[in-house]
């Protein structure tokens, strides 16, 4: 098993849907990433938090075998976002993002940190990934989430992050405005143009599709009908796929694409609750019988 | 091979995509249907065309080995819709829907076609749809296309057709409008509680998915770059699938599943060339090599 290490929020959230609502509940990309891969491999954090953050989180983290010599606790308040899911859960609506402690977030990694095979870079400002880059030795395969914000505000340093990374994931809006194209595999396929030799564009409910210049795998979600809370969702599926892939220590096309079922198969779990809660009780031999589902729900004979 | 009979309109169609537009070219639910059918098995045709309706339109059918007994020539215009597609290809505004020789429409089953095997009822009203049902010996298997419009001003006709009937074909929001069930899922598996014992949620470019009590199939749609006009792809998926199980004259979960592999790389054609046209240059060499190309697409080891 090689080396994990993921690099993004770890926050709180408050979140409306209409199934519920929670306050300050536990959130942040690092924390769904490296939770949701935590059931593959064990992953390395590296983020802040603020003096608020309680040590039940950090204890939680702990259980699930996270290393976090890298998540530093800082004076001030930790990055607390809000936001409401409309009857159709796809639309969200961002009511407030305190950056707090993260808005001088510097991420400096510890010394055995560097070293990592495996990268996630979720989704922070790309200088602050590519100080992030800066800092390793060499690592086998580095994956890259953004947003459009910074798509908008660091086109150039995003563009530099790219080039250095083997895998870039983006949603089907992201990957139009990245590359200009109206039509979705086209831009897709333009993507791989930008620098990384694996582009994921994920659709949310409707699954995902991964390309690469020799081929290309689709997978649909995985059909749920208790969707109490989308909050994290692309941060398990990409937690899950980099946590598969450092478990494998391969990154050849049938562990692509098998890592890509066990990231859409976690990310279903986790809509299943609030915050992180599903994944709380959630253990490895529910996902390998819901991914096998999903090879079943999906497999046909020509 | 079994005897295939296919109900619904031959109609003229006038239509503006982002790619172009094309006025008064062939269309209607029986003519892609039909022709989709034909590249796996001859189906029968029932409809209804006026006396401007072009006789290389008929030619073009006859070429196809569709029958063309059931289709009626009387006196007045064909059927005309009109309609415009946004830059985003999921939003379609109807400009106009010209009923004309269609509004008088009443199936007449030819003898022969009376014992046929396999049926496809189209998007037509429910008491017409059961008037042929009325005409019918005793099928294996029905297949149920409807929309909207019908589920709104003939819901209790509708539901009669739905309990003779083995397969329900809607889109999402059908799903939703029949059962009253905001959830896609909930809504797929209420839709199994009216009566067919397959039902087909459609989701455009997203794909499809097939349930039953027992088992369910999820099949992503076949990535194409070059969509020129969506119209008609619903109907090249059921008649592509119809097509498939009349040639195998099965119906067991296996050969379903690949009848909806079928279905969808039919429809993907379609959506290439306005009108028809994608399927008068395409041969079953071209869509057998699609559909295992889908299925390569799709697969992973887990």
């Amino acid at each position: 098993m090689a080396e994990l290490l993921m690099v993004g929020s770890v926050a709180y959230d408050s979140v409306e849907t209409p199934h519920g609502k929670v306050t300050q509940a536990l959130g942040g990309a690092a924390s769904y990433a490296g939770v949701a891969a935590s059931f593959l491999a064990p992953a390395r954090i590296v983020g802040v938090v603020g003096e608020d953050f309680e040590q039940a989180h950090l204890d939680f983290f702990t259980s699930r075998g996270l290393d976090l010599a890298g998540l530093q606790r800082v004076p001030g308040q930790t990055f607390h976002w809000g936001g409401r899911y409309e009857q159709n859960m796809n639309v969200r609506t961002t009511l407030f993002t305190h950056l707090n402690v993260f808005e001088d977030f510097n991420p400096v990694l510890p010394e055995r940190y560097r070293s990592s095979d495996y990268v996630l870079l979720a989704n922070i400002h790309p200088a602050l990934q590519l100080q992030v880059l800066d800092q390793m030795t060499s690592p086998k395969f580095v994956a890259l989430d953004t947003m459009n914000l910074w798509i908008d505000i660091a086109r150039d340093t995003l563009g530099e992050v790219m080039r250095r990374v083997q895998m870039l994931l983006v949603n089907d809006e992201e990957a139009r405005q990245l590359t200009g194209l109206e039509d979705n595999l086209a831009a897709a396929e333009g993507l791989l143009e930008l620098g990384p030799e694996v582009v994921i564009v994920k659709k949310g409910e409707h699954g995902a599709m991964m390309l690469t210049r020799d081929w290309s795998f689709l997978l649909p979600g995985y059909p749920v009908t208790t969707v109490q809370d989308p909050t994290g969702c692309g941060d398990c599926f990409a937690g899950g796929l980099l946590g598969y892939l450092a478990a494998a220590d391969r990154t050849a096309e049938a562990t692509l694409r098998t890592a890509m079922a066990y990231g859409t198969t976690i990310a279903s779990f986790n809509v299943e609750a609030f915050s992180l809660d599903r994944l709380r009780t959630l253990d490895r031999a529910q996902i390998d019988q819901r991914c096998r589902a999903l090879r079943a729900l999906t497999a046909f004979e020509v």
